[in-house]
């Protein structure tokens, strides 16, 4: 209501409104919000700039708000040296802070939490204080990043300022579940790491880290049930323990990012069998676990009832990609077993792929399944499965017509492993390309950029994700009519983010060289 | 005297004692220190462990050191969560902090300042504190990194732990001056990443950050005297204030580092011209500096004297490397000036070199060159100069049987943009090479790798210099007949040391690809 009338009172006073196509000329922010309004004067921001909550029915008990706004300070300061000598300048155009008022006094974050918000920045004020208005503290502090994308340092005054004020932002995002995949069997991230690498998800909006924690060639996580598990893991230093990975899940939500662990079942899990050599169909063919013994499920079962203590995410990955059942049918025991049921190597897939789903749905989660398992038996997935397509185009068109849920992570472009996807090509990657039934559409919850492991250590993490992943949280961010329907034209605007990103402390790559390439030569950031 | 007292008590029952050759084999501690000896007990780190620095001269005042214990507790406690349910375990054994006694009260940050300290970590105590004495609070600051480096997450008890127990640790460098060479010329490095470059240099103690800030490509420093100059920075946001630096420096002084400040005459330094043009010899010929202009003086002493107001560092470093006199000759104003004073190519530059150390010399400084400087004229250099080596080997024998000092940075070995250079020849780059007479080789006060940005922007800086840059570190502070005399000995414990730079965030490359590159494939971060 406050704001409301804030809003109305001053929208005589905008120099500039923008809609449609257009994009503000001076204000860079990355992801594009749904509407920005702007006007000509600067504010200054205070000395002791401060939150205030008050009206809110939020109370933030956790301090997830006031932690949020704590590092909004931290990354508008931290690159410069402020001076905060306000003799001459005039009290009402200093901003004292921000006023958040937040409707929903509940905290949970689950996936379609509305993180929708509006912010606002008047030129003047006794005190002045900027608003943001959210439904959720997660809207809120989606608006606090964007207030720090409007932050800058002045060279003349060296202050900071918030120039072009009146500013009026209304902002949500277009889908619900904006990813980026992390490989922690292919190569151990430690806690540090994946921590950095949510805060600068946070930065571009991402909301979901998928969490591709074991696979064939290391189990780093601790499952108490079934405690030799990690003894596939590298090397004891290179292990999560339930506190750590629970550590990462309330790092990234207090951050408004969910964690999606992977069990990717039956085919990536060759190191499972180092602590149960059960598992493997036999000691010289380890891959795909073995069908035939019941361990196999009591194992996946006590797995997921450990993940369901950690990741309350609503939705579990089981994987289910590249399964080369060879082994199956090459082991005398388990070929045995196949025929006994009269399952040949594809129904015997389908047959293992469906007891997981039951496992999890018995545990409380819904599935999310790679597209392999769409493509083969599409029609016995559980109904609330969400299929993950990965291995090209034109997918989500088929999964979404037979009703089913989907998430775009086409390899072409949205791998980022792949280093010759440049951030052109991720950009102009569209999840709802062919699909024009609102319905249908409606089915496609979002997208997801995967930094695969193989090549990717804690040593060049950062550049293989961004500035790219930046582009894909546009996509997935942005209202499709806000869109660039030319990448070209949004490039100084993705170059100031990336160089953001660097201020930040993010190794992110420049943009004219291919994936993480180093630069050609010298230059300026805003413009390699 | 308290300290003498316990460790005498304790020599007994040490159960390997270690010296000459040999390396514990448990330990992993990078740099190697002078003296290591160690036992078989365990203790575990208290929940509260703290400070004490009762029976220091040394008082604190600036929280120097207070601020190096805090982020000792960062960087052991952030990659786990650790229980500190202490309630089976003996009350003695549990290390309730670290007492340091510092014997000078002067913090005082300069070249040649005393790093050295003694660790010591008992058993049992009552209360049981470990025990760091140090001659200057920047010796304690070591003795707090190599603590961190004892420290250990026990993944049963999922307590921190150092075990071995007791060690006994004297530890001093075999350099004063442990360097290492940014450019922020080529490539705009923002606060935040620098900073991130001085904390990992504490980790393998290095001390002198070589700062070569300006070059021909931008000059992204504030100099008050001459505002224009930094006109010639990439873009606005890419310039460092005069707080800025002071911040860095400050930063860097905090941690036990000196920052040395390199002004690159009169062959580097074609952005200055963009402000004032004058100094260029024409506009088509923009380098070396006009050598016939009495304003490029005046343009230098005041540049000089902003300096020393941030650089508090006895030395400068001037340059005067790659001097390419053509652009004074084919200049006919400058051609004229040369022949009225019977000057030709060669004696032009060193007209030049010797103008500006005297320049230096007046605003307190002692002067460092690159050898160029000593190979074309060095005889007529000022006698406190040090000659910057960096053409190839063999130069210091030169140097130091000349009389002057030097340090070494040879580029086929300890220039870290050269990516042919691995590790194990890093490694092995031997100061003191060919050098025997003792009051010679006190002349070679040090060496430094460089990591020169033409190809290193904020994306790839961390593991353009990590882990090679921990090789030199060795190589530079630890006593020559510790050193390893082939580097494969001392492979796992620098990968140990990589590893942990990742675990605090560190982007340090594997060790077995050349330079900076990916890992070639998935592993352990130990035996990549």
């Amino acid at each position: 209501m406050i704001w409301q009338t804030i809003f109305f009172g001053i929208m005589f006073q905008l120099i500039f409104v923008f809609g449609g196509n257009n994009y503000p000329k001076n204000i860079n922010i990355w992801p594009m919000p749904e509407s920005v309004e702007y006007g000509n004067k600067t504010v200054v921001i205070s000395k002791d700039f401060n939150l205030k909550i008050g009206g809110s029915k939020y109370k933030d008990k956790s301090s997830i708000l006031k932690d949020g706004f704590t590092r909004l300070l931290d990354v508008i300061t931290s690159n410069n040296v402020i001076e905060y000598n306000f003799g001459k300048v005039d009290q009402s155009v200093i901003l004292q802070g921000i006023h958040v008022v937040i409707f929903s006094e509940d905290d949970k974050l689950q996936y379609g939490v509305d993180e929708s918000y509006k912010l606002y920045v008047n030129p003047k004020g006794n005190p002045n204080y900027a608003h943001i208005e959210a439904a959720t503290v997660y809207g809120a502090l989606h608006g606090l990043q964007t207030f720090s994308q409007l932050c800058h340092f002045n060279l003349n005054s060296r202050k900071l300022i918030v120039s072009q004020t009146p500013i009026s932002i209304t902002d949500r995002p277009r889908f619900s579940y904006r990813g980026l995949l992390i490989d922690t069997s292919r190569h151990y991230q430690p806690l540090r790491m994946i921590k950095k690498v949510i805060d600068s998800m946070a930065y571009a909006k991402l909301n979901v880290l998928h969490w591709h924690i074991v696979d064939e060639q290391s189990f780093p996580l601790e499952i108490p049930s079934f405690p030799k598990l990690w003894n596939g893991a590298y090397s004891r230093p290179e292990r999560y323990t339930v506190a750590a990975a629970a550590d990462i899940v309330s790092y990234a939500e207090r951050r408004g990012i969910n964690v999606l662990a992977e069990l990717d079942v039956p085919g990536h899990a060759r190191s499972w069998g180092i602590g149960y050599p059960a598992l493997w169909p036999s000691k010289n063919c380890q891959e795909p676990l073995d069908i035939s013994n019941n361990f196999t499920f009591k194992l996946i079962n006590g797995v997921l009832s450990d993940f369901s203590k950690i990741f309350k995410y609503r939705f579990v990955h089981l994987g289910g990609d590249e399964v080369d059942t060879s082994c199956w049918t090459l082991t005398p025991r388990i070929r045995k077993w196949m025929k006994q049921r009269g399952l040949n190597e594809s129904t015997a897939y389908e047959y293992f792929v469906l007891k997981a789903q039951k496992i999890a749905l018995s545990h409380g989660y819904e599935v999310i399944n790679w597209e392999e398992t769409f493509n083969n038996f599409g029609s016995k997935l559980d109904r609330k499965t969400v299929v993950h397509n990965w291995l090209g185009g034109g997918v989500a068109e088929k999964v979404v017509e037979a009703g089913l849920r989907c998430i775009v992570s086409n390899q072409d472009k949205w791998y980022l492993d792949h280093l010759n996807s440049d951030w052109q090509q991720v950009y102009m990657n569209e999840p709802l390309a062919n699909i024009t039934n609102p319905k249908q559409q409606k089915l496609v919850i979002g997208g997801e950029v995967c930094a695969w492991g193989e090549k990717i250590d804690p040593s060049d993490i950062e550049q293989t994700i961004w500035p790219r992943a930046a582009a894909a949280a546009e996509r997935l961010w942005t209202r499709s009519d806000k869109l660039a329907k030319d990448p070209n034209d949004v490039t100084s605007r993705i170059a100031n983010f990336r160089c953001l990103l660097n201020q930040r402390g993010v190794a992110a790559a420049p943009l004219d060289v291919p994936g993480r390439a180093a630069p050609l030569g010298p230059g300026s950031c805003y413009v390699q």
